[in-house]
């Protein structure tokens, strides 16, 4: 058993998360804000990949004073569980998730993550190894489930998005597009990666919804198929 | 004075023109397809990059007996001018676009290349040679616009479409997005080349429409600011 995992992700006009440089941009407006802060209020947990964390050093809080207060009525703590994949464990142990907000927060690493560097974290977080090399996924998502995870939002990068997608893991995938061009082959996108190769591998989506919003709009996809 | 220029695509959900070995695969359906068989009937002009080329041999031919009629009721050619966009003339002599189909051919070569290989090229199109080691984008253009195209659909690749943006020669943009994910960090996009690296420079789009299409969705945009 593993949790639904929802894929959230705001992407250019032609498909980039960034510049080439994995610069933040601002891609969407007010009222996605307001979407991406209240899915992230109704999940258990959220998840972002290691370059994410090094690029952009989010603190995955959910912002809405409102949101919150809803989420302690419901007896649960400010934020969902905020969850790292990071298979060598190179988050810096000043991260804003690691010090900002309440909650708990998971750093998923690997065999490879050093065993002084997972103590110096597990004073901020759950370490939890999964996997040789690369963090295994599936098995991460069923220890997640064993914690009581039942809902995951997943905001990225491209290569752990792509990780989710190679391993038949994903959901939903809701897609804000917003309206200007990044450009750029070496551009991080919705998923990165190798990439398949061959049609018949490619998950296939069914279009649930769409709506304008601010000045792009929002794509509400559902995974049909995705063989692992 | 130059063409309208209409960049027309399909890429998949993640943004995807191709997989990253560059190989065609199916993204709409037979609705888009009609859509664009009418745009480039309804063209001065159909482009495309010599990189596309390569990789699909594509013949670049108005497909509807209906819409070929109705450009010959009007007298023109049963197909748009094809263009591409080759700086060293790399187009194989047997390229599709060469041989299949009424119309004029324009190569658009860049001064690289080489005397021979534009002398062979001129048995089967017009050669024009803008630019030293690229081919000027805005100076073929207002060429394109003295042979009388007042209308250029841009099929493609994504470099190509980069070199229109970065340089603010595009006015339209329709995407059709399909219900699938590719993949891959090298796999060709929508707008690739070397990327903008700050927001100030991201031309700007207005949505104009979308719209249920296939298995997928149809965005149309057009640019609102795009500073070369």
């Amino acid at each position: 058993m593993r949790p639904f995992v929802h894929v959230n992700v705001a992407m250019s006009a032609d498909g980039k998360l960034s510049t080439r440089e994995r610069r933040q941009v601002r891609i969407s407006g007010s009222s996605d804000f307001s979407r991406v802060d209240k899915i992230k209020a109704e999940s258990d947990a959220v998840m972002v990949g290691i370059g994410t964390v090094l690029a952009d050093d989010p603190s995955l809080t959910v912002k809405s004073a409102a949101l919150v207060a809803e989420r302690r009525a419901h007896g649960k703590e400010e934020n969902p569980v905020r969850i790292v994949v990071d298979s060598r464990a190179r988050i810096p142990l000043d991260a804003a998730l690691l010090h900002k907000g309440g909650g708990e927060r998971i750093i998923a690493c690997s065999r490879r993550a050093e065993r002084d560097t997972i103590e110096a974290l597990s004073q901020y977080a759950t370490v939890i190894i999964a996997g040789d090399h690369e963090v295994d996924l599936p098995l991460l998502l069923s220890r997640l489930y064993g914690r009581g995870i039942r809902t995951l939002m997943l905001e990225g990068g491209g290569t752990l998005i792509w990780g989710f997608f190679r391993k038949g893991l994903v959901d939903k995938l809701t897609c804000y597009i917003g309206n200007m061009v990044i450009g750029g082959m070496q551009s991080p996108t919705l998923a990165d990666g190798d990439g398949y190769t061959s049609e018949s591998e490619f998950p296939r989506l069914s279009l649930y919804g769409f709506e304008r919003m601010d000045s792009g709009i929002l794509l509400t996809w559902t995974v049909e198929s995705c063989t692992p």
